[in-house]
């Protein structure tokens, strides 16, 4: 038996007949076969806002200088933050499981999706004194994390030694800056490459895959990330020498060797 | 005698009192005061569109399916974008220099400043068949940009063992991908460091440290970045074997060695 779980899947793409937003549906519809609740934020359809600013912080004194941080995080905590913010916090500690899904532009999210990161993940809610501590417990940990993404490249000039950067150390920004770093479990990025132009065949088989991946999404291991307060860290947050395995660099060292 | 340039800074905070605010104001004066010309693109107070959708492209016809590539690729070479984008897109061909000054929310720049590269740097526009071929000579080489980035965390932190991942890489999209893809020569990111509070003290201290960086915009050697077309790629845009130092991997992968 299949353990009833809360999706939430979070997309942007100004088509609605879009790969990403076949994915979207694709997952919905796998994850609600399966038994689970799935929730949607459209950011398109919603006509999500993408830009911090004073409104989303209603009691934001105009005359005073708004530093983001400080005031979103009193906000935060007197519970007075825009209602389109206070929805989407509300969804994410709903969840026990998120996905992302967009199309890679300019080697990262939409405008619209990184405004939803912005705006959402607010100082006391995503980290903070107030929540638990980042890269281990997080403010949202317990959760899994997906990112299933169109790239309009082919695959090997996402590889290990391809021009664009290898795919995890190009999402590392996501998969550890904004996922690990709240706790959040992230799994091995779902890729679609080639997107050009995608017959329906290759669609088929994306739809398997990206099936097979979805049916896996609560018992796949997790990317090992090392965890802040697991004794590899100075207290400046770097690494401790010889932690690592030897020829290891760059993003790589944040990842625990395997046994 | 210093040779007259033309710079564009393009800008992201939402206050107007900001530290952001600020170092864009100390780049102006500075570049200004050493005769060159400089245009600001304040994208808050443009209040910058970020979302690409079918407005953008003012020929699209609303039942045809939005294909981004596609479709913002024809109004490219039609001269039918959008005004807003067609103002930027002739900043940055008037300029002979770009820098970007922005607040590192989540480990990339804010919701607006991609929402100004999702748009401005259209299909034909910045890469394409139409326009010079990337990680070269590029649709915009001949240009130097220069990222100017405030922190909330310290700097060990970003540094090559912090947990936050080396600021070189966590930049990579931007520095190789949006910059370098574009043939622009891109130079060591220029970074403040935890921003949180910052005293006059090391405001001033800051503020002559990017002076320095500032005078020597068109004279520093940017970042070696290898040429797609140096000899150095397979067909499928992979580093060959053999042509990296020993023991370098991930991002630096893309970098010349010293001699």
């Amino acid at each position: 038996m299949t353990q009833h779980k809360k999706i939430l899947i979070v997309t942007a793409h100004p088509e609605p007949r879009s790969l990403n937003a076949a994915l979207a549906g694709v997952a919905t519809e796998r994850l609600r076969a399966a038994g689970h609740e799935v929730r949607v934020s459209d950011l398109y359809a919603m006509k999500w806002k993408s830009a911090v600013d004073a409104d989303d912080f209603p009691d934001h004194a105009l005359d005073r200088r708004l530093d983001v941080l400080a005031v979103s995080g009193e906000a935060t905590r007197a519970g007075r933050l825009s209602p389109d913010i206070v929805a989407e916090q509300e969804k994410l500690r709903w969840s026990d499981a998120v996905i992302l899904q967009f199309p890679m532009w300019w080697f990262s999210v939409p405008a619209l999706l990184k405004g939803w990161i912005d705006r959402v993940f607010t100082f006391e809610f995503a980290h903070g004194p107030a929540v638990p501590p980042p890269y281990s417990e997080g403010a949202l940990g317990g959760r899994r994390a997906l990112i299933s993404v169109t790239i309009g490249a082919r695959e090997p000039s996402f590889s290990d030694r391809g021009i664009h950067g290898q795919l995890e150390h190009v999402l590392y920004p996501l998969q550890h800056g904004l996922f690990w770093f709240t706790g959040m479990a992230p799994l091995e990025p779902f890729a679609v490459y080639d997107t050009i132009d995608v017959p329906q065949e290759r669609f088929a088989t994306a739809k398997r895959a990206y099936g097979r991946r979805l049916d896996r999404l609560f018992t796949d291991e997790p990317v090992a990330f090392r965890s802040l307060d697991g004794g590899d860290y100075d207290h400046d947050m770097r690494l401790l020498p010889g932690v690592h395995a030897p020829g290891t660099s760059g993003p790589d060292l944040h990842v625990r060797p395997r046994d």
